[in-house]
């Protein structure tokens, strides 16, 4: 299951990334293991296309009021970002402090303030630490390197258990264009972006527009199809950053070259989702419920975020038992009419449920498998939808139970 | 937490109780602690006025079609319950099996199969042992006693750690008369009939329409209003039997003595949702979320559920830990317009949110209790409203996992 998926070979023209420790996580926690870092900086060279996507949440983190306002231009040269605390819920300090931020690591940049975008991760309610991020600001500029993205990485996360990465190349025009995306999971994750922070950088010259039609359509396909519990946060954030290095003719909205683009981000957000599920906080085992044969998509939907979310099914799955009747439950309080003599329900393509009834000998080896696919055919139309989630265990509730 | 509520001494005029073991349950199981009872009889002596309400789950156990239509006449003479078996998911069989079972329960008590009542709760998607439940329904029936309530009540319950019974008396035309309810809980609890099984008898006369509205209020101010897992169960069940052995004239609706005896019930039923929220699985802690100071009671409900549904909140009260955020994070994402500056959080009425910001210095003795009392004032209007849930443990976990 812990597995790093970092590549630290890959490079990407005119970015630079650093990765260090401003002790603001306390040490002795998971994400030390990290070398306790939890200040990251990206920053292009020239001026990069920017396009982002936010929270649903009402309660917003401070930096997201600032991100929205930056975002108007379209336009960015860096990000910078905290680890080990949210800057959530403190009102109007948490604003003041989110805008010092920027202003700091702007001028340590020689940037104007508007192109420095910022994000924060960690816990709820508690003050910036300004005095320690100023401080540190200094060396994270110092160490900007186009081969420090793994550091970068490793600083966005809390209590994750490996360092996700995702890159991916492109054929662009005839040259070979990048897309890297880092993200940070774990828990507090869950419908309408579930993430609580993803970055994008590409060297693949695209059009404002474009690139933000396709991250939000990217996101609308992995991100937001995934739930840990359910639980949405305030922090999230998904930031791209197109610096156009690769000199490619800017990607237009609506040509086959954009499609091209839209499904390489796409994969890149599909593996970052993938790695979060399988991060899940104390998670054993990914799991990806697809509903099938409903009448509209949003009834799909509805019936696989039920399943995803009922703690009876993701514990029965970490406990390796085929206690299908909690799906059947689970299908039936989804709010979706449905025909309980039509449903199929399968695990790891084993039919498991014929037409509303259970099979009676169940092959043991069903759940041992460290990614389950749950399969729900409900018989009532042609419509389809997919969830990611992960089981919920003991360690689920231990490190959620400590974590102040 | 874990105490017995049985009241032994509580004796109903003109009702009989038995609760035996027929071997439905297998050895060795939580509920084996209550001597492994798994069928239980309820008989009225004299034909009695009925009302009944069930799971809103679109998946329904065998046992609810037969009581639906049994409930159409208001009457009624007994209630047969098993746990050990759900017989829900078990297709036209699961129909024929408890159809089958009211014939024989109805046979032995020299009663019309009209007038019996059946419930089922335990695991879902399996047949029901009809051969075991048919030889032990003579002794079920032989041992019916007036003081075998607790009998009863033992063996409608599966995981529970205690048994449930909550007895009321009050005034009714010079006469003291008794409402007394037993219940099944612990998991698979939620929104929309929050509780497995309950049954209530009472010596009251009471007209069949007022006996229907005063169960419906009740349930939907206490059961409704409860949830453990947000997992809302197939087997859902509430029944309510009046006798009128109190020989008072019966109760009409919308009299002063009908708004009595609602209030009555209302009380019975509310100490029952008590019982099941601190017992349910794994629990440590009673947690009463409330909700004032919203616009609509909608709003209310809606912000009151997201935070008792919240696995990140519930984790954090058995860790006792003073993690406000999550609570914040919970309402906003509730779907309800929020003004962030207006929130005022309570956690046994000590103010931990002073309009949206965290209070610096937090008591140490504040999470130690076993009743925690979470209140939030959204500052947008006048109305509220309440959940009852309980904490998240690796308890919780252990049981569901192993559960089969």
């Amino acid at each position: 299951m812990k597995r790093t998926s970092a590549n630290r070979a890959v490079v990407i023209s005119g970015f630079k990334f650093s990765g260090i420790s401003a002790g603001i996580k306390s040490t002795g926690k998971p994400a030390s293991r990290f070398g306790g870092k939890d200040l990251a900086l990206i920053f292009s060279e020239s001026p990069a296309i920017m396009a982002g996507m936010f929270t649903t949440n009402k309660i917003k983190a401070a930096h997201i009021n600032l991100d929205i306002i930056h975002l108007t231009s379209q336009k960015g040269r860096a990000i910078i970002i905290n680890s080990g605390n949210a800057n959530a819920c403190t009102g109007s300090q948490g604003l003041r402090d989110a805008k010092e931020i920027v202003k700091m690591t702007a001028k340590e940049l020689g940037i104007p303030p508007e192109s420095v975008y910022i994000a924060s991760t960690g816990l709820i309610g508690r003050p910036l630490p300004v005095q320690k991020i100023r401080k540190a600001i200094p060396e994270a500029v110092k160490k900007l390197s186009p081969y420090s993205l793994i550091d970068a990485a490793s600083a966005i996360i809390t209590t994750d258990t490996f360092v996700k990465v995702a890159p991916r190349k492109i054929k662009i025009q005839g040259k070979t264009g990048t897309i890297i995306g880092i993200a940070k999971g774990a828990g507090m994750i869950c419908p309408n972006m579930a993430t609580m922070l993803c970055f994008i950088v590409t060297d693949i010259a695209v059009e404002p527009d474009a690139l933000d039609s396709a991250i939000r359509k990217a996101v609308k396909k992995t991100f937001n199809r995934l739930t840990i519990d359910n639980d949405m946060s305030t922090n999230d954030t998904v930031l791209i950053m197109a610096n156009g290095e690769l000199k490619n003719r800017p990607i237009k909205k609506n040509t086959s070259l954009y499609h091209k683009f839209e499904v390489a981000l796409t994969e890149v957000t599909c593996n970052l989702s993938k790695m979060i599920a399988r991060d899940g906080e104390g998670a054993t085992k990914l799991i990806e419920v697809r509903v099938k044969g409903a009448a509209t998509e949003s009834d799909a939907e509805k019936v696989a975020r039920t399943i995803a979310n009922s703690n009876l099914v993701k514990t029965a799955i970490y406990g390796k038992s085929p206690n299908w009747g909690r799906i059947m439950a689970a299908i039936g309080r989804a709010g979706v009419e449905i025909n309980e003599q039509k449903i199929n329900i399968y695990f790891n393509k084993f039919r498991l449920v014929n037409k509303g009834l259970g099979i009676k000998k169940i092959p043991r080896n069903l759940f041992s498998k460290k990614e389950i696919f749950i399969a729900v055919d409900l018989g009532a139309g042609k419509k389809e939808a997919k969830i990611l989630t992960c089981d919920l265990t003991e360690k689920y509730v231990k490190i959620n139970a400590g974590y102040t």
